[in-house]
């Protein structure tokens, strides 16, 4: 399956869960598209690859496909993530209700800060990087997330690895090099400011050539 | 120039600027490839776009570089960023280093909540959502961070559009509509989790029919 399917099914169970927990009972693949901002025919064939197909004049039964989605995205099995990095980013991802609403329990806290192991964010201890081999084992970690400065990022994606971690979403301002068969998402905070901030210059530049009546370029 | 290139350049810009933290001198077009996750061709490509190029021999002068990305990127220019729903991840947003290290001063926070108005986090005070126009306007704000929840979104977006914000980058697991020229860049964590939840069972459907002998498909 293509990885731009998958990540646009993740965004249709998004919207279908919304659906579900407000009762409705069938959408059409218009109504649905529109929702998840993407095109009515992509749509189709998307759910046609999960082997989903909806009811002329009727849709898609919601409570069916949400229930489809989850299975081929896997979420019908339990997630244990394990996250490193407990400072400012790290502290509210570990509480971030977003991702336990989805099924993805943080088990598992990690820092190298003395003053920070030993503490409890959102139920759970924060421990040592060094514990992270056992307790990933012991807590049946999946996917690990590194919340940790650019600079320790690839030791610790490195210990997660080592530690049988095939799934790593990185939010450290560094490329992490792993072995082939991990994958790696990343989430840079700052390279997004970074596009908006090209949008909003490339606007002052056009502003300033429709003013001066040229044209640079 | 292509949005994907306006990307490549911001993860360029984060090496380069590490580099000249670093009193890096001069950089080879592989070396940088390589530190960026990129292939060398590709790279030398996206520089020669932006009108600069190497020395034979000695690559790219680091200061020289990372001055040109930034004027291209347009970050001579200030940016100033409000924040609306400083609830567990908006709060922790407001206080990230990593923003304010770029050039991207959070200048304005908002919220709904009477509990949180008039609270300072990171030295700025929480103002009620109806202030938007007013204090977007005052403070010249150029960028609008949504980290409201979902139901809330649109009604913010719509808030900061009208105060004159045209980039916003948007949290919030929910698809915005916009006027044609705001651009919406989009970080939506819980869909990153299941992209990697479907890794992981993919891993776990090829193990077990590793295992049994069977093919499934």
């Amino acid at each position: 399956m293509p990885e731009a399917t998958v990540e646009r099914l993740a965004v249709y169970l998004r919207v279908l869960t919304d659906m579900l927990a407000e009762g409705v009972p069938t959408v059409s693949s218009d109504v649905l598209a529109a929702a998840a901002g993407v095109n009515a025919a992509k749509l189709r064939k998307d759910l046609s690859h999960i082997g989903s197909s909806g009811v002329r004049g009727v849709g898609y039964d919601v409570s069916r496909l949400t229930a489809q989605v989850e299975t081929v995205l896997g979420l019908t099995r339990s997630n244990a993530v394990a996250l490193v990095g407990v400072g400012n980013l790290g502290h509210a991802l570990a509480g971030y209700g977003g991702f336990a609403a989805r099924g993805f329990g943080v088990t598992a806290l990690f820092d190298v800060d003395p003053t920070l192991v030993g503490t409890t964010i959102a139920g759970v201890e924060v421990l040592d990087v060094a514990e992270i081999p056992r307790i990933c084992a012991e807590r049946g970690v999946t996917i690990g997330v590194v919340a940790t400065p650019a600079a320790a990022a690839q030791q610790v994606c490195d210990a997660l690895v080592g530690a049988g971690v095939q799934s790593i979403l990185n939010f450290a301002p560094a490329v992490l090099s792993v072995p082939g068969g991990v994958e790696v998402r990343k989430v840079d905070l700052a390279v997004e400011m970074q596009i908006l901030a090209f949008h909003v210059s490339r606007r002052h530049d056009r502003v300033a050539s429709d003013a001066t009546g040229k044209v640079y370029g």
